[in-house]
């Protein structure tokens, strides 16, 4: 895993996952949001997105797997997040979660990072996050 | 539930839950986040936390379920979210998440809520969620 | 369940199940294994196998199943297992394990099958087990 | 994502997992084995482990995990393994699965780890895994 020094503005890593009807089950269970947009295909049909959708912090769960997998990478601290949910997730689609350095403070060792997910290259949710990089000294992840 | 016209400034909501190994476990499964501070007891016993912390979106997804199923409630759709991680969720903590309406946009039908989750009553998430109210006319849920 | 002393050469046992998408999202979370290729159908599209394959250990599970449930059954020992893994096998694939006893150990109580997993009559794994019998004396399954 | 050109004889890899009672749930769902030592805590009482024990497969599916996520990695083809099941393991386990490379044909591109999950500094299991690295020009994982 990198450490702070080893960051740059520009570095990004990615990673995708399709979303299934057992993820949203699973994030309906352990986020107690069962709404019927999300498990009631019926209801859903007549709902303004006409099928189920996945829940918005499901999709935004893969962020923080980017940050705290890849890049900066495990021992990552999560401090902040923003996210604009732009579009729906549909069941089937596979989400590509991508983190981009955009800051680096070097007194504070916290990092700014552009966060996209996207499906078929359409963004579904935009934002920033501010996480404290690993340090290698402290952490053996 | 209540539809824009119901809702009034200072409004409150909250949900509850006790978070378990299977939910951290559920959770990896469907964020892809399995990083060792969330999994590996001896490893997260040499981090910074001392033990196994639950994803921050894991806590953070007790939002989303206290806006789509309590306030504004079923039909809501989720725009913007903002989240400040201030402490870490060991297993078996019981996350309070709280919605609090501070703005109505008579205009647009969107509310902005300020979002907080507590453990014990301190605060573990803060920040502010924007929606756009129910409307029954579209929705039956 | 059989003891030692009722078991034959050439018995055996099967079990079937179909794999969906939500045994390879649940046997990611216990494994930690979230490869694309197993989770992201479009990583996988590019991939040598062009589609999501499960993990070649959930396959291997059932022969673990096969052994402790069905021949020689509750109360079995798994001492060695090897596994050859021919074929990938796909969500929706219904997978049979078989178990067929080809040696006995009566002065150990040690049974060798013969382990082997298909798909529509294809060989996926195929392998052999070494297990102690259960002990009705000592067991109650 | 090492190719197999960057492999050595003696590189090494490791992951660790706590063994949960979700976990042991999961794998009895996934892998259709619901023998009562797994999950009847009176039953495995009164058996020759005195309390329940997970599937000796749920530990080896660390290796699997360890084999296609960190060494060689993703893009990985698993061949062949070995399992020798040594100890039982117990819920609240910490499983550590490590791989060695031990041997390499670059001819065919296979390579030969020494596969081992330890609890507490104690084998579990221990065999041999052979693998086809990953190729980097077919594989983008």
């Amino acid at each position: 895993m990198p450490n702070f020094d080893e960051l740059r503005l520009g570095q990004t890593a990615t990673l995708g996952k399709t979303i299934t009807e057992a993820d949203i089950l699973l994030f309906a269970a352990v986020s107690t949001d069962s709404n019927s947009i999300h498990i009631d295909a019926e209801a859903a049909a007549e709902s303004i997105f006409h099928e189920r959708v996945a829940h918005g912090m499901l999709s935004a769960s893969l962020i923080g797997a980017v940050l705290g997998t890849r890049l900066p990478g495990p021992g990552t601290i999560h401090l902040n997040q923003s996210l604009s949910f732009r579009r729906p997730v549909t069941i089937g689609a596979t989400v590509s979660a991508t983190a981009e350095i955009i800051a680096l403070d070097p007194v504070k060792k916290r990092v700014t990072l552009k966060t996209t997910c996207t499906v078929a290259g359409k963004v579904v949710i935009e934002g920033e996050a501010v996480v404290i990089a690993p340090n290698p000294c402290t952490l053996d992840v």
